[in-house]
């Protein structure tokens, strides 16, 4: 998407495959920094070091890893190594090992001498394909947000309610939460985005923002616990969140704080879309509360805030007394029974087994 | 309660009377900060730049206020400039008027000499009543507690989630729905609190963090996202919080996101308890949804945060972009059908017309 005019994705190769740039996501809201990356050792610490994160672009900047690593050792033997720098950067992200078998079912079978090239177009439609799939859900997003339009007649703005950051910058263009939003915004829907700050990481406050203002989308940051307040109100028409796991019976498991902006849309009859690629489904789970396992991460995220301070510089700040625990979900569970429809690149369906099964009939 | 070990109000008298002495509440969680009053003036400094705040101590400190301005004019004058002083700090403190009405109600009748010595007693005695309101609301609340405590069989912990600052702080001592806790902490219950850090301004993560603390009440910070995830998988055994207003009919305003804990609640079967001292009912206010007004806070306390930087001095950073705007609805309104019980110093009712009428058969 664009940033101050210009149109961006979050990976590009440059001087025809020697590098990639990325932006230095760590550095957003506050700076935007784009990021040289010419070895598969630097693609690995802009992976491992969070310079880029969300599921799609992760992948896409390891399947460009092997492609750099190609280019200084096409044997068996850099191949291999490749993978396994790669590989470690991230061990529990799907993505990440989905994209390096593709490059391994890529080059694998290829001299050595054909590898480098290869591996440039292998991650380029790595990257084209995820772009593809998440305009697809852009566009059928899009359908359901007419359709609010044209329910509240037209008038006023189209208000919709995200949380965490499911954009541009989380896959390689448009993002899946965010590319409704942004199709909308382009067919000129006057669209209008609360953006939950979602604590403790401040992804809404600082992505999420970041890339709806360089693109121009009006929007205003809230704290999370003000999205009921928002709906009780009539002040939110729609809910759209993106995920990291669905269930083969469509309960989602997303960014923690999702499960109660679900309540406070069925408690006041606002919709509750999720967005997501095909492949975040997974088929073999069934009971999404029972089976996923919640990752706690450190404490020092809740007890922690950082920002830019008075002087521009980035600081760190404590907000609790020395002392105080802090406990730390990252995600949770929001039951199908909550969410109006899961938007896929397939198309729309509703948040269950038979929703499901109708749009990917191959999966029965 | 005890701060390391010894007890304190909020605010007492010092040196018969010359003076009193608060907590600056604005240093806290980081620093723990006693000072004296020793003017009308220096109370009304005290109140209007949030030294000291909740609406318990704000009246309470305004009382005090009047006491050391009688000590140095008690004349009708005196009084009535003490008034206008301590008044104008908060305009919209209902407390505040309330504390004051009771001043000019005891010492107007006097003679101006015997004004300064009333008006010390009549300050304490406001403190007084306010230390055994909340402690009534503790012991009532405390029965709730135990009966939880016997329905899980007495294992594990008890486990409250409370959002906001609604303890001992916010009163004279005690608090509201921290009271219960309290007593219930001093009764030897295996308690532990889950506490909100409540953005925007973080009263839990900072104020009810330091009170449990000090007292040595075990506790755990959450993101105020964590708290539906918790009680999904039974972590919560009860939730209890405070309120600035609760209408005739049971509904009860209080701070912004109380709404999603009590929706994460009800659809968990957890019991969700507000605390109260019984002039907060509004019984002129019926639907609380449609009838009380939302104070909308600057955007600032979203975008920016303060805490302790690694060299110990209090700093605010930025979070959001620059050019991101915020918005800030500082209360919700949970409708009494979410709420579970009322407890106030007269004992406990549910959260309706009928359950009020039947505690206070006065107002029917």
């Amino acid at each position: 998407m664009k940033v101050d005019g210009k149109a961006y994705r979050t990976i590009w190769p440059v001087d025809g495959g020697a590098a990639v740039e990325i932006i230095d996501q760590r550095r957003l809201p506050h700076e935007f920094v784009v990021v040289r990356l010419d070895s598969a050792e630097a693609a690995a610490q802009a992976i491992r070091d969070m310079w880029v994160r969300g599921a799609p672009l992760i992948g896409a900047t390891a399947a460009y890893g092997v492609a750099l690593a190609m280019a200084r050792d096409s044997s068996d033997a850099g191949l291999a190594a490749a993978r396994r720098l790669l590989i470690e950067t991230r061990p529990t992200a799907i993505n990440l090992r989905w994209a390096l078998d593709r490059m391994d079912a890529a080059l694998k079978p290829l001299y050595p001498d054909r590898r480098a090239q290869a591996a440039l177009k292998r991650a380029a439609e790595i990257c084209d394909e995820d772009v593809a799939i998440n305009s697809a859900i852009g566009d059928h997003g899009l359908k359901l947000f007419q359709a609010a339009w044209e329910k509240k007649s037209k008038r006023g703005r189209l208000n919709v309610l995200t949380h965490c950051n499911a954009g541009w910058l989380a896959t390689v263009d448009w993002g899946t939460a965010i590319a409704p939003i942004y199709k909308a915004f382009d067919a000129g829907l006057p669209i209008h985005v609360w953006v939950d700050e979602t604590r403790p990481r401040n992804q809404g406050a600082s992505l999420t923002a970041w890339e709806l203002s360089r693109h121009g989308v009006p929007h205003t940051v809230i704290a999370d616990n003000a999205g009921g307040h928002l709906m009780q109100h009539g002040q939110v028409d729609l809910c759209i969140v993106g995920t990291d796991r669905v269930t083969a019976r469509g309960d989602v498991c997303n960014k923690i704080g999702t499960y109660l902006k679900a309540l406070a849309a069925r408690d006041n009859g606002v919709p509750f879309h999720v967005a997501l690629p095909s492949p975040t489904i997974d088929w073999t789970v069934g009971d999404g509360l029972k089976e996923i396992p919640i990752e706690e991460r450190g404490g020092a995220e809740v007890t922690h805030v950082s920002g830019r301070n008075g002087k521009g510089r980035i600081e760190t700040v404590q907000v609790t007394p020395d002392g105080s625990p802090a406990a730390n979900p990252a995600f949770d569970v929001t039951p199908a029974r909550l969410v109006t429809s899961l938007i896929t690149e397939k198309g729309v369906c509703p948040a269950s087994a038979e929703g499901l099964k109708g749009l990917f009939p191959e999966k029965s």
